[in-house]
């Protein structure tokens, strides 16, 4: 009975939420909860609002705080269910699932409100920092926040070197300035870092208008920069801007460890492995009777399916796949066009993991690679592929 | 005779005015209006003119209200001619046509006026906002604010998305500087709710320089802000400005409720869904004698003519459709390629429906697909289509 | 004789001056001139400048002055000597030539300062700005200028929309902060037009910060209007940074009437109808020995040739162009393949005419392109072209 | 035994440093001591740090100047084991050498420092902006400031122009409001210069709020400057946004002058011509195990592997090429397709020759081109390749 219980606690919290109305609520609930939470937070510290509501205000931190306490109690108690965490004893699994990132997230959105409860020297009201650390969760559902998370890091190369160049700019700039206005406003352009205040701020075109140069020279110099900061804008829209918008339709939904976790293809991966993969799916959800792939095109992808059903049309025959298989995996070895068309017959939400991805990732982790292919192999032995890796 | 100058104002006023030089004509005069009399409620408020012409500034509002009332009711007075309302009673119809969103704009535009002088208690004058309300109508003529609406639509969830995330770092970013400048500048950083106003003129680089900080710490950190201020603003750029440029050129004349309602394809669709329908419309204008689709080609869209004629050219005989007629529907079935190429004869307003925007709809309302469907298959069953659609 | 002259002074002024050093001497010459002259204009202005040194400045208007008007009056004198030209009377081949929008911007820039000598009551040292009119001429020279406009009048319907959705948006904007800080700031919100300069320096988050709401509901609707400032920046960035991107790679260097005039394909078009052409003309510089166009290619330009020489190779054999020819047209009738492959042979400057755009153009002014096409099959009779056009 | 070391210290500093891992330890520590020298330069200038530390500083900047200056005067030493400058004397090689751009910036950020300790004269403290000469070492290491200045090269055409256009517009908008504020602000806009400035401040939508309109009139032209600059901020994003975008993805790591020196290809040029062939290449990473172009694919490039191993498979053998080698040059000739896939046999550097960049080198430098081409058919004579060259 009680692992029952437990496994319809999982089935809620931890697989994807999608088809699942109740788990769609409770999410609903909780982002509702830390949405309210933070704007008190913030409201708190308005004196005509905090003094006087601070025992209500107290109450819904205390009533939110539980609410985390025990999602987060819960997430632990049947994290011991996730398939590649059944070898482990129950301890170490949920030590294991304990350091997950989204788990972390969720242990510092609800720990710092407990401290303070427990140790009377520390203040809660005044940890705002640390309230707002509850923000964080939205994360879990936004994959708004994935994507740009996704394109900051594949295009961190790019903004490094652009950083360096608007800081190297902004260094000359306020260099110049500061040899130029030195002498006629020393309140300002005193010091080299104080001329660098100047400098971000227009290089950036904020302008708050605080520091301002007098002298002709200064001002003609300041022009220049301006229009340096103008084109300078340019980089960041180029890089980040395009990079997101390509990953942002390439991840309708949250892929959480979870969901990946209960795929049989990832079974032989270890907790941390799992993670890794997480980062490299992207998700997408189709409608029902959508083409999601066409026979004799090049295939690039292996399809996870997080819920509804797809139908791979052969030549002769028809196969259907449920929720948690995988389909296109031949494109994963060799060149090969695919076999078949994939139909969605529901709505349904796939997990994609790209060749090119996975090629990239196999250089970095081999050993997680080869147990993914030794497992796919395993799992349909009778696919004539010809495995041709080179790794 | 009543019935032609009820056909004639019907044809004016609901049909696409293109082609129609006395339909265009009363188009632009509306234009005027609404530009002179939302002009006039701003200048208004302007003591040194306001006073001095409240009596023709009110004569002119009398007249354009007067106006848009009589478009109103001539509007509503000829709903019954459009083709899904005719099965109904007269005040059915009537009812039904004044529900359809642009005429809910055109009823918000005319009624406060009205209200206010009826009623004695409410003063015009001092509705500003309300009066505003006639600048909606101005959507109705505008195929850019369709088409920003469009793009807003596509892409709300990386909208959302980016203004969570926008959001998230503005409160951070006012949280640090609440912590850090609160001492030096209790007037300005106080709160966390003052400091969000600072946070916001910051990372939209608009940059007031009402609030700024003044210690040390507080610049530094500044500068960071105006810096992530500086790459987020590549986030709205790349979704939104992506979005648009796309939809801006898919949308070249405004497809109206009336335009939609008179195409016999549509037919056994009821008056909200073709509402729905009007929407999944792109509209494009094409020259005389352009290639519209070539033969070969792989069919996407079906073509609704709105006005003007085109010719299709099968391998042995050529067909002209007239307005109000399709074209093309064979692609909405399986993945047929064209099996005619089609060329416009006269310049010609196209209405088109994107085969993968039908999928969507379909998917959301199966009802209103297969009432379409049916249609086009009864009113050509002498086309040789396989119709294979899985719902 | 003095036709000698003429027609050396022809070449220098009016044909291309790619490949002729003295031509691009004297169009460094005019450019300099240019540049200090209005310079010049600005620095009068300061009276440390203006007053010391007004003899020189004069001294040196009436130089540029004269160098510009004589440069006029040259061009005006060799104008029948423009092909289009050469069978009317000469003067009337002069009016003609006159009227062109590049010979009125010449006009512009040399008038002023001629009326200011012979009319005692006007004083040139006041017209400041019409003095500026000399910074025109530099769009004579400037291809980028005339891809702005170019990708302007292109995106003229998007741009347009663009401005009445962010002239609502700061109407609105206006309004509400009129209703809310009206009471607060009288001096700063007290009308809507008043309101309106707070919208459009925070909508364009220029932020000037001269007039900033103070009550916390005006920060709040502000802070608001902030974000959408952020967010319509992405229609410009969408509609004119993508044409301007598209459009300044076609421009290389700047079709002339003067060029086009001399290209025997456009010899029965008069002076209007060559300018008209001139527009639609894109441009193109090519390093020797680079393919242009290649056999088997979908031919979608026609290429006329401003300078240089280029081969076209056949199966069998080669030809080779000259400036003043063209070569392509076949692509401009039917939907055809290159049958040759065109390479430069020295490096060239081509003007290339999109077929698309001939088709638009052909809708506007059938007469125009009747004539072209009449002209392309005389010249090459020989060709075995079917000309299949549905006009 | 001393050539032992030199020819250590020559791959040490000379060749890439991937795969080498002390070469990548010393490039860390270089980048360290630059962004610490800096660092200090900035900081020295504030009193409170400068005063008390300015012994510690000056240590410092003499150790960070002693490691530059043996840095530089090693590179010098072992120079002349650079292939192209072997046939030199080794004074004539280092002379040679000390002339390249990355060789120059090394003196500059070396020399002020060295100059300043011997000669009395000249305060090292007050010589700031030399000092920051260091800052552009970081160029040495940084990929993306050398795609910065790719894409600015690149669009140099575009970028002038939208220059001279937003200058022009600048230069309208501060004589209209010379002419109108003049009288009502003549502190501010007595001049046109003056009024420049806030052109400048308000089109790049920095608007420090220093200099504002005060009349209705003066307001209204604002409005419209402000919302042009909203527009013409579009020019910049589209042109080096887009040009960047491109860019930064084509050059992976830096190439340097000694790199393409060691590869025979190159044999026979001198250093300036191997120094513009630096130019030429941009630079990829690929990972072990993927392909880099696959046989039938059109050949467009020319690739010379920097460090690792790559795999050339053709129909019935294998070829394996090392560092410092090269293959696909078949596609420099003719329109050929690759007649082999190459696959990375480890972590590879590539440096790709585009044939479109080539063929527009070739047609500025015959000579260098005629060079490259003769060493390349010499190498692989056995290649049946017609060169078809037509320069």
């Amino acid at each position: 009975m009680a692992n029952t219980i437990k496994s319809k606690v999982y089935n809620l919290l931890e697989r994807s939420s999608a088809g699942n109305r109740l788990a769609q609520q409770i999410d609903a609930v909780l982002i509702v909860f830390i949405v309210v939470n933070v704007g008190l937070a913030v409201l708190e510290t308005e004196p005509s609002i905090g003094d006087v509501f601070s025992r209500e205000i107290f109450l819904l931190d205390f009533v939110v705080g539980s609410v985390f306490a025990v999602e987060y109690l819960l997430r632990l108690w049947v994290s011991d269910l996730h398939p590649p965490l059944k070898k482990y004893g129950s301890l170490k699994a949920r030590l294991v699932y304990a350091l997950q990132p989204l788990t972390l997230i969720d242990f510092l959105a609800v720990m710092p409100f407990w401290l303070s409860l427990f140790f009377a020297g520390i203040s809660w009201k005044s940890l705002v920092i640390l309230r707002l650390l509850r923000f964080l969760k939205i994360a879990r559902y936004s994959p708004a926040v994935r994507s740009l998370i996704s394109a900051v890091v594949e295009e961190k190369k790019a903004i490094i070197g652009s950083l360096v160049l608007i800081f190297g700019v902004a260094l000359v700039a306020a260099t110049l300035l500061y040899s130029i206005e030195h002498a006629a406003q020393p309140e300002y352009f005193g010091t080299i870092p104080a001329a660098l205040w100047w400098a971000f701020s227009t290089l950036t075109t904020v302008g708050y208008g605080d520091v301002v140069p007098v002298t002709a020279l200064g001002k003609f110099v300041a022009s220049i920069v301006m229009l340096m900061g103008y084109c300078l804008f340019a980089l960041p829209v180029g890089i980040v801007g395009t990079a997101f918008a390509r990953e942002i339709h390439s991840r309708e939904f949250v892929v959480t460890w979870g969901m990946v976790a209960t795929v049989p293809l990832f079974e032989r991966l270890s907790a941390v492995e799992i993670a890794a993969v997480t980062e490299l799916l992207h998700s997408h959800s189709v409608p029902a009777g959508q083409y999601i792939c066409e026979k004799g095109e090049d295939g690039d992808s292996l399809y996870l399916i997080a819920s509804g059903q797809v139908e791979e049309v052969f030549e002769r025959h028809r196969v259907v796949h449920n929720e948690g298989e995988h389909f296109g995996e031949a494109s994963l070895f060799g060149h090969s066009k695919r076999t078949a068309s994939a139909i969605a017959r529901t709505p349904a939400q796939l997990m994609v993991l790209k060749m090119e991805d996975l090629r990239r990732f196999m250089d970095r982790k081999p050993a997680v690679a080869k147990k993914i292919i030794a497992e796919a192999i395993d799992e349909r032995k009778a696919h004539h592929v010809d495995v041709e890796f080179t790794p």
